[in-house]
């Protein structure tokens, strides 16, 4: 008899902004697989009694191969309990959420996706802005700034990329994203075009900084390497409150 | 002296789907401002004294001008009380909420956005899918099926559109899909593409309806105008889980 795994979304990073859903089934669990990006207080949640397993995938650090993650979760099924497989933000956006579902049908363990808040709506709510804007952003697009080898990835579509009337989220992007605005600026979109640099949000470490891709551009080509995640946003996003730091 | 405004963010429709700071918010309103979108069940959380306003915008139908409902807002706040704006989805996608933003600005209402679950999100865990999948579909993008008028929005960049390494979410689409996926197919996207149809995702009358871009044009052309909100996802959406009809 097999057990069973929720894949759950873990928000940005807040547990308050976790869903009722989400809660409710760390708080049953017997298991609970999770990447660093979605620990601290959330798992505070769980029984004293459950396993805590950290799978450490961290952008641009070592971490278990895929395969290793989608072995351990089916092994923690086969033990019969209720297994939580914790992802950051949503976990269909960018939480290789694909890789481990597949790998849970082979081996035909029941389980469910529990969908969250993802980066991109948490950093725009917590600068007073909608990522939509009825005239001038009907088209809002996620796309990640690396592939598996940490390098900006091959094949943009450059022209959904630089289209002015769209806000573009842009999610473990912080090393690679001076590139990016050379290219977008290259394909003709304004330097001036409005920037946001999101990192911790929803964290008592929350920072949002405020400035145009070019401005963007040059403070992060100065920068450390610095941590992932953040996310950028870009586009036409409107008049942000006075939370950010411009 | 003034009340404060919360927007909430509602999910899809479930209760359970709510964040925890969203529930904190219903509960303690004295009045909730709701679309019908975002109404059923949710409100059930409120205290028996809270005022429920349904200020009722639904595509399609007609509704109360824009500027009417945050004046409400406004006026509501003006009491000195909790107000919840309560908007399905994530506030920040598709649901209108920077007019109702700036309005406040404007009247010096102290407010806070709480993000929520998208409806594109919830449709896809709902399909045992991701948004976006390692090396098929790096880009997930959102778009809207019809402007104010209730027609197709225009200067929609195809070239964005109708790629075939995006998955695309449209909202508010049921009505526009037909001519929508006629103009995908003429700038060359595969009349095989994958297409979902979801409605009442999270609620008791959930339909995932699965086939690809010129069958769903086709039901749609022939059926009932029907009611939104429906979500359609289409792209290089894998195989989704036994809960989709097809």
């Amino acid at each position: 008899m097999s057990g069973f795994v929720s894949f759950v979304s873990s928000g940005p990073g807040d547990p308050e902004l976790l869903t009722l859903k989400a809660v409710d089934r760390i708080k049953r669990a017997d298991a609970i697989l999770y990447d660093d990006l979605s620990a601290g207080p959330i798992l505070e949640l769980a029984r004293p009694e459950a396993d805590l397993v950290g799978v450490g995938k961290r952008a641009g650090r070592p971490s278990p191969r895929q395969d290793h993650v989608s072995r351990l979760l089916v092994d923690y099924a086969a033990t019969g309990g209720r297994v939580v497989r914790l992802k950051s933000g949503d976990a269909g956006i960018f939480g290789r959420l694909e890789e481990e579902v597949i790998a849970l049908r082979a081996a035909g363990v029941p389980h469910e996706v529990i969908p969250g808040v993802s980066a991109a709506s948490a950093a725009a709510a917590a600068c007073d802005l909608s990522l939509t804007r009825r005239l001038t952003a009907r088209r809002v697009q996620f796309v990640t700034g690396h592939d598996v080898t940490g390098a900006l990835p091959e094949g943009l579509n450059m022209a959904a990329l630089a289209d002015p009337a769209v806000v573009t989220a842009v999610y473990m992007g912080r090393r690679t994203f001076a590139e990016f605005a050379e290219r977008l600026i290259a394909f003709g979109l304004s330097p001036e075009t409005p920037a946001l640099l999101a990192e911790g949000v929803s964290t008592p470490g929350q920072s949002l900084q405020f400035s145009d891709i070019a401005t963007l551009r040059d403070r992060l080509r100065a920068a450390p390497p610095g941590l992932d995640p953040a996310l950028i946003l870009y586009g036409p996003l409107g008049e942000p409150g006075p939370e950010v730091i411009r």
